[in-house]
């Protein structure tokens, strides 16, 4: 039995998360669950897969969670909770599945204790990827991608020797934009934005999907998973989110990892990893989806894109003020305070801004994801 | 330094050899080539690659050979020849090479004294799967596959567990009459058939692609290289020849290996196998290629690909009757005897005819092989 801390459990990667291990009883149990602050959802969640312990971000909601379930399970609250039972549960598979940088702190904790991390969180790696990959070298802790871009690629380097890579080619399946005129950027809706063609996921990561800053972030967390340089990292869309990237090798051969959109697929995976396990999820049929397409991504039309490729060149901090400045920027849209087209606008300003510091501590990508926050935010 | 013995070192499967072994001088020496008849390109490959020793099938012209080339490398003749050189000669890989039922013996002769087999001979695995696969157990002789569906499969498995895999999904062109009408079947002019959209290959093979009997013996030579039965295997119509070959997993995940249509990669991993050496082949660009496409294959009307299966299914000499039944009836075709739609039937024919033997010898098998010969030489 291997025991699970999920961090967001109520999202979407954590839901699904779930969903994989109520399929396996005999293989998972629960050990910890964390939310922000859907307590009703988490509650749920305890009496269902019964962790020994909870935590809740918002301090207000945890404690009012812990009143209504009285000793049911224990909940701990605040970022501090996160970071308690990160570094002092019992738990073997850490699954970071928080959305932004404040699955950083927790991670790096697991990281200490040699966890297995099953990483869905991208900013873990698009902030301190260097960090993170020196510790999990450090402490012998194997980080197991959830991504399904990066389980394609984890799956396809499985037995293959890691010098014979030629290239990694992540595939995008373009956005609900991707045929969009680029005149017509400044009046996409948010409910447009919101509408993506083959995943449903989480509101942030569906405006990265249709800037392609989330290809852009998976850019750069695939340099640091896979210890790859930028120019051996290539983006093609693939409208149809079948086949989910490849690698290609030395000697000219491309493997590639095919399924339906479906997180749970990758989700199990990093779960059961180096096993695979059987389960009824609908199969791929090839010929009845007929055509698989593939086009060169239009990086003047999806400047987010080609910020990412900037912000990996130029290293150091750099994708720390990209990260924050996109979730500023993409927490503006969708409040409807900026356009589409100002996303790009202010991660280049704040590119430009906010200064770069190379090889950058846990303080430093702090104080550099605060002071990209406080700027951007000033923005209009 | 790998010392290689290519049996068909004339054909187009022993000539793309040579090309990928001119890349690694330093890699490898070829050790020993044969060929039936075509002294004239013998010739020239050994003053090119200085094997120490040849074989040419043809007694005459072996003689012929021997007499023109004096000392510069030893020459024997006739199958004796080829057994000879397999079982007594100093080489580490055995490339099996040669077209037909005639690459048997010598392979066996091979697998007994543990060697590596590169095998594109698919007749072996076909008439003798059963018999092969239990010679390369007991002497720990590594099987590796140079068709490029069989490399596909092979290298999707790299770093796999083979209880894990639920299917394996091999990919057809479709032949040049994939979208022709079956009522025009019978028209079918040798020139037509002999035209294949995608792979340039040997006569023998370029008709069985157009018949999907090529489709049919790998469905065959699959079974017995990795051991999985007839309902564990599908046909999928892939005419772009990019998507070589897949494997389905029991979660759901489906690897697939992709490259161009060119015999050169397959050949090179299976020489350079358990490495992957850089190369400067044409690599595939998806973007340009564009849209890849897929089919359920039409057994209607591709009746060949039926009979393979019925074979498998009844196992024991079956497919050795078809396989041999199959040859006699293509060159019929070829030399206008027959028409194109004449192979099933004689095939049939044959199928119905001669006595299967479960878990035949190697003795069963040449007399069924000939009996069956000997019955479709015979009918009009």
């Amino acid at each position: 039995m291997k025991k699970v801390l999920i961090l967001g459990s109520t999202g979407s990667i954590g839901k699904n998360t779930l969903n994989v291990i109520r399929d396996f009883p005999d293989k998972f149990e629960v050990a910890a669950l964390t939310s922000n602050t859907r307590i009703d959802l988490l509650e749920i969640q305890i009496d269902e897969f019964k962790p020994r312990i909870v935590v809740v971000r918002d301090e207000i909601l945890g404690k009012r969670l812990r009143d209504k379930i009285g000793n049911k399970c224990k909940v701990l609250t605040g970022n501090s909770g996160l970071l308690e039972v990160a570094a002092n549960f019992d738990y073997d598979i850490f699954v970071g599945a928080i959305v932004g940088s404040n699955g950083l702190a927790p991670t790096i904790e697991a990281i200490k204790r040699g966890k297995t991390i099953a990483l869905a969180n991208k900013e873990t790696l698009v902030v301190a990827g260097e960090l993170i990959t020196s510790l999990c070298e450090k402490y012998n802790s194997k980080l197991i991608p959830v991504d399904s871009e990066h389980s394609a690629i984890f799956q396809c380097l499985e037995g293959e020797n890691k010098a014979s890579v030629e290239k990694l080619i992540i595939t995008a399946s373009g956005g609900p934009f991707l045929n969009k005129n680029k005149n017509t950027f400044n009046e996409i809706t948010v409910e447009e934005a919101l509408n993506h063609p083959n995943w449903k996921m989480g509101n942030k990561i569906t405006i990265d999907s249709a800037t392609l800053m989330n290809k852009g972030l998976e850019v750069i967390e695939a340099r640091w998973l896979f210890g790859m340089t930028k120019d051996k990292i290539d983006v093609v869309v693939h409208p149809q989110s079948i086949i989910h990237s490849m690698v290609q090798f030395t000697d000219g051969s491309i493997k590639a990892q095919l399924g339906l959109p479906d997180m749970k697929l990758p989700i199990q995976y990093a779960l059961t990893y180096p096993e695979r396990c059987k389960n009824n999820f609908e199969r791929t049929n090839l010929p009845k989806i007929g055509n698989l397409s593939f086009f060169e991504p239009d990086i003047e039309k999806f400047e987010c894109l080609n910020l990412a490729y900037s912000a990996l060149d130029a290293g150091g901090t750099a994708p720390c003020i990209l990260n924050a400045a996109n979730e500023i920027a993409v927490d503006k849209f969708l409040s409807g305070k900026i356009k589409f087209t100002t996303i790009p606008s202010f991660i280049y300003k704040a590119l430009e801004k906010i200064e770069n510091h190379k090889s950058p501590d846990l303080v430093t990508i702090y104080e550099c994801d605060r002071l990209t926050r406080e700027f951007v935010s000033g923005l209009n």
